[in-house]
């Protein structure tokens, strides 16, 4: 498989271009960043293209692509309902192409958040702590706010009742950020990368499902996968786990 | 519901009575152990029967159960291919009746191992980790090397490789029992009950699922959804986890 | 050592009658609890006494001990600067006596609040995450509010600087509760009993100190230290820690 | 304080030389590797030297700093007996300088040690996890045999017993390897780093420390820590843990 990587000299996108490197059903044939001709992806014969950009030309970029048939994997931020409804606009014209736009690349944060879903309605109790370097703009972070909105829609649908909490006495944000119902906890740790927990509790039991990711490199699995999926997958797809068979 | 106990007055079957008085859908009609008149199932009009008893006396009770209708969800041990022929055929003899069998009742245990066998295969490196009580006769655990067994064979069907491991200079016993290929670690703890953890890594990232059981009390809510399930069940099954819509 | 047990019938009581026979170098002479005559400590010889009663009868239990010359180890709470100065003057009349006063009879805890003490000046962050079950009143635990405390106090007197937290956007709560500077996260788990992490981060590492306490058992040999060591301490001891050699 | 770096092109003098530059109190006047002329040592003025090198170059390295009265802060392996005695006749000669040797800078897997040896006396059972990349040729690390050794030490000081163990059915290996009486088990799993867990356990309760080591700059702390401390402790020091006060 010939792939091309935009971006090619950011942070991630380096790790991409390795990633795609060391894989032994893959080529890589162009690498591309700011400045580049990106024609390069047609002459040199790119079936798929990973990008990691920038919101501002992301769009340009997956323009060009579709009209060249070249399916993309894109990592670059920024989607709301006009830019997908845009998407979906020029793939009809080229229906056998694929995009698959995904906010998160680690397996293994899609797989916590499968298995937190799973597990939720089947306990009493479920609270998320998330941990993260102190340099972290927002508290809780985006994964742990959509596990916890998974979770509150897993029990919303199974019935499950409300998590039993005995608390009067309360020291203001002891019992964490509220989403949902379901309470998460931020902590903000130097050395730390980017850490969550799951922890679910039942009578004289607790499950807990934990996600270390320390390093960009865990992108790369996920990303070799959407490109060896996406031309099984013509159209717009949005989220990994619907290229894994979970 | 009416439902009746078997072994009630052993330290499983007393929680077991606790667990069904405390249900608002169940009702607790007969409490019977050794030397008592296991008739009053019939004459309290018990619809199912929990057994945490002996293998010396369960098969007697089955036999007993089935052919007054009676459903049974049985944590008892020592069930060989002979004793589950002999259900079926019994079953035969009374269509309707279900008998659910399961090694254990836990449904921490039995999302682990479904988790553990689903996420296996996208990982480079998968090990177990359990502690036990000092007490404990065997190492490792039943459950860890049922969880091994269960790993190896999705990473099997998946065509998943060998782990990596450089390891050349080893104090022996140091990577753990080797089961069916996958690394098993037994510690024994005071203090401790019954933990596992199954820990995966794949590039720049690692993804843990921890079951830590602190009382016989965590039996209570899969033997109760046994209870809830078995009339729609008729015949013999093994495993809690088909109960389970997971 | 001969030794007598108030509120024998409580649930700490109970497990401290079994601790002391399970000792070797102890005999349990006298079980008292509401109703029984005290004077069956002298009758009987104890030369210490354990005290897990209430606030209302413990300076009664205390003040006929210490007139008598036996020993006091107490676990019972609500001592203020007023019951521990009336203490002082009793022990004054008998300075051969000692009365061990402590909060908390876990040595886990102790331990884990003395190396948190010591691991906090060396860390750029750290933060406190507890664990209990839902029935709990009060988030966060005493033994959280304490160790942050503790942890405050040692930073300030090694000149440690804030710890960085670039939080700009939060969702309320997400960051815990602030204790002295010391963000604190109660978290509200059934199946579980209490639980504390002490999470300490550094440039590329992080250190962290687990306390785990499933069982009132876990009082026990912190007792039966106390016990030990208390007629080498004459006078008032508050804190289990002045009689370990940390 | 002027410092030098030697090694500093190689991995772990890089960072040194990164770590110098972003202190307050330091300036790097030289950044030496193989090639580059030692004198700079003396013309720059360096008061203490960083030696990051090699076996085969560090007696040459550090004759050179201790002649010219230069202290040395030195993370090279591979001191025997003899070397550390050849030191100490050169430092005979130059009474003020001194020499901090340390086989591990990181502060962190120094409390681990320094908390384990203090825990270990007061627990029936204690055991060490220790998880590494899949490349590590040595199972268990240095680091956990240190440990065992010191906890076993800390025991027969302290005349513990033997640990608690039932096991009589083992398969081979499940227990982990025997270090002075110590269980010690190695993890190698993709995507972990350096990573260790002292799990200590009593009646009802169990202690936990849990270290983890991400990135060679968790050595920067305690380099620099010597660097400040050295010139307060001439002569020769082996291991970091005599410069901190614990």
């Amino acid at each position: 498989m010939k792939v091309g990587v935009l971006g090619a000299r950011g942070k991630v996108g380096a790790e991409m271009c390795a990633a795609v490197e060391a894989a032994d059903d893959m080529e890589l044939v162009a690498s591309i960043d700011a400045g580049d001709d990106v024609n390069v992806l047609v002459s040199s014969g790119a079936q798929v293209v990973i990008d990691f950009t920038h919101p501002d030309v992301v769009m340009a970029n997956l323009e060009f692509c579709i009209s060249h048939g070249i399916h993309a994997v894109v990592g670059t931020t920024g989607f709301d309902a006009g830019r997908l409804a845009q998407l979906e606009g020029w793939l009809e014209e080229s229906p056998a192409t694929g995009v698959l736009i995904a906010p998160n690349f680690s397996i293994g944060a899609i797989l916590m958040m499968k298995f937190a879903t799973i597990a939720a309605p089947f306990y009493d109790s479920v609270e998320i702590i998330e941990l993260h370097h102190p340099t972290k703009a927002d508290a809780p972070s985006g994964t742990a706010a959509r596990t916890a909105a998974l979770i509150a829609e897993a029990r919303k649908a199974a019935g499950s009742p409300a998590f039993p909490d005995a608390t009067s006495q309360e020291i203001e944000g002891a019992r964490g950020a509220d989403i949902d119902g379901v309470r998460v906890h931020a902590l903000r740790i130097r050395g730390m990368i980017a850490h969550q927990e799951v922890v679910c509790g039942g009578p004289g039991e607790t499950l807990t499902i934990r996600h270390d990711s320390m390093d960009r490199a865990s992108f790369g699995p996920g990303v070799l996968t959407g490109c060896r999926q996406i031309a099984a997958h013509p159209g717009l797809t949005v989220g990994l786990e619907h290229f894994l068979d979970l």
